[in-house]
């Protein structure tokens, strides 16, 4: 539930700074600092994850699931020192450093991950995994099993034959790839907005394997609100002819639908303060006045168009069909209530939210912060500031840095 | 920018008391409310007001225009107690009243609109009219031009190539409409919403003619978010494959795309306080789980999907392409700045607006009443409270009816 993954490149002047230390020390000059040539170099290389089988919860067999991961520092001998990042709605496992010298872009929450920062690379293993049905199924830096994967049974995409998964089944993958690297326990999980309901869900079914919750811009449950908002996202997808109910694979995709589905992301998660300060009423065509001419547009038209143009070209609409499904279907536990759910959290919880958040009620995260302290359990809830609403939890999450460093080490 | 007139039925109780008293006035029992027997009854008269030909103002010829209009009370001798309604994006002129004796809807102001009530049909004569363009272009009791009407020069519907109108030009039938009764000047002109927009506009071009000004749930102007916001409205009309560009009239109109994009209208012009004490997690099908089932739905989807259908039984989509741009194009004056064209508002000025609009943001509501105070012109700026986001504005408006007797009486 995020947008535009490159306004969050902030820390370049930080990156410099580092590859200018690596350089150095390449060279032996600067043995002060030798012990640094341990620490991450902010390259990241993606890794794929492979599953012969799985069964989802509701029972339904996928073979073979593959997820992409990522993974940032490195893993003690007591594998006692990992956090586990969990992706947005439109996010990939990509949270931060670069897939080479030179990217401009880096992870999503570049700004807190790395060597001496808050999430620092020098003392934990941080490690990120793309989801099932990832909405970037077509980028080539992700890898995800969804109704875009060929299924080998059939020799054809799954389209809508792909079971629907739920933020458990996202769980259980993330779980089967901790434990092929041995991880049994978590020091922290943490994630933003589908990633909080990640994390919660994470430290809802297994308190023993959770030491500390981090859920940013998202609440335990997806309440009316989100159920139509999520529907509302998946709407222009149905419209388009193209998609065919899900059976576009062999013939055009449904990208006018995708398209405005991303455009409509896009707005849900930023806020009028944003698109007020941003944007103007000038026209997109100096020459077309909007006034005058049925077809012509404004600017702010013309720029979402184009982002959602960008993003529509790596992503899958059945994966975004799905992830609707995934997030609708959310409440923290999948049991029978949501106090349930929350109470089993035994983890210290430390909760950012935004009061701006268009997407997750601030009332629905301050209900969760409630239910999860209701047994004892401690929990802070921060307000995050900024312009972005919903996306002040991925671009504006530095200003939390320095209160998620001490509550790791708490 | 409203949803559901049929839950603005506020005040049925107060009618079956009206019906009473009418009912035994007319047996001539009561003769101490005899006066009562000139009030007016309740029941509304459309009527159509018809120009040979309307030149807009940026220079197109429409011939002819045709719009319906509605009235409460009785215009006196000196034609000086008039009150103009302006109605909402989705909204008609029926403002007050019933079309027949049973009818169980009422006009969406009922509440305050009528004998005794804050806008006194004793005393004034309250006047609404269909806009150009309007939405419900299907709907037998709105008489309205726009690209689903014929062009007599064709004998074919205008289709996209009807003019771009703006809200001055609707202001501008609404002044011929007046002038067909004699009425030259407004003892005020309300409304909500895009209703707000052309009581601004009228104040704006006709400082003259409006002597009180009452703009509820709206800005002086389009800002970006709502340029966005209004995009996303027509977005998924323009991706069903039967919009055609906009040539339908002799095949399958784009019913899906109107219906989401009816969908999305109903769903931002409330707010997630109404979305989460209305609904629950409940399925729309209690045996088919939407967690299990990716053709499944939640009770909310399938009950925004039916109000929707039901509103574009009755809508055309080009007409709501046209009064997105309308709405877009809006800046009160269509002058060179905003702080002009508000500062030719010289009419005392009421202002109602809620802080949980999500259309039209409260900053924005805030910083048109100091331009428009900017020159010392009255203003006041009521909040009204509920649970409805900017839908307050039309069906909890009552909690400043004593507020509005009394602006209209200073």
């Amino acid at each position: 539930m995020q947008d535009s993954i490159e306004r969050s490149t902030t820390n370049t002047a930080e990156h410099s700074l580092f590859r200018g230390l690596a350089s150095a020390l390449l060279v032996g000059a600067l043995p002060l600092i030798a012990a640094q040539a341990l620490a991450w170099d902010g390259l990241v290389e993606k890794q794929v994850f492979e599953m012969e089988e799985y069964t989802t919860v509701s029972g339904a067999t996928i073979a073979p699931v593959r997820v992409g991961w990522e993974a940032y520092g490195t893993l003690n001998e007591a594998r006692d020192n990992v956090i586990l990042i969990t992706h947005f709605f439109s996010g990939t496992s990509h949270a931060a450093g670069r897939y080479a010298e030179g990217d401009e872009a880096v992870g999503y929450w570049d700004a807190i991950i790395g060597p001496g920062k808050p999430l620092d690379t020098d003392e934990y293993y941080i490690i990120a995994s793309d989801t099932l049905v990832n909405l970037n199924a077509h980028d080539p830096n992700v890898t995800t099993t969804g109704p875009a994967t060929v299924n080998p049974e059939t020799g054809e995409p799954w389209g809508l034959d792909f079971p629907v998964v739920t933020i458990r089944d996202f769980v259980e993958v993330q779980k089967a790839l901790l434990e092929s690297q041995g991880i049994e326990e978590l020091h922290a999980v943490m994630g933003a907005s589908m990633g909080a309901l990640q994390a919660y869900e994470w430290a809802s079914t297994y308190p023993d394997r959770v030491e500390r919750l981090i859920p940013v811009i998202g609440g335990g449950v997806a309440d009316p609100w989100l159920l139509a908002t999520l529907s509302a996202w998946a709407a222009p997808i149905r419209v388009d002819a193209n998609w065919n109910e899900g059976d576009y694979y062999d013939g055009e995709p449904p990208l006018d639908g995708l398209r405005e589905a991303l455009k409509l992301v896009t707005l849900n998660a930023n806020h009028w303060h944003w698109a007020n300060e941003t944007f103007d009423r000038s026209w997109a065509d100096e020459d077309a006045d909007p006034a005058r001419d049925i077809h012509a547009r404004y600017a702010i038209e013309q720029i979402l168009d184009d982002i959602a143009a960008a993003r529509a070209e790596v992503a899958d609409a059945n994966h975004l069909l799905y992830l609707v499904k995934a997030n609708q279907a959310f409440m923290a536990g999948h049991g029978d209530s949501l106090e349930e759910g929350l109470t089993s959290i035994d983890a210290p919880t430390l909760m950012l939210y935004s009061e701006n958040d268009l997407v997750f009620a601030p009332e629905g995260v301050r209900e969760t912060a409630e239910l999860i302290g209701a047994d004892d359990t401690p929990v802070e809830l921060i307000a995050l500031e900024g312009g972005r609403g919903h996306l002040d939890g991925v671009v504006a999450i530095e200003q939390a840095g320095e209160r998620i460093r001490t509550f790791l080490s708490e």
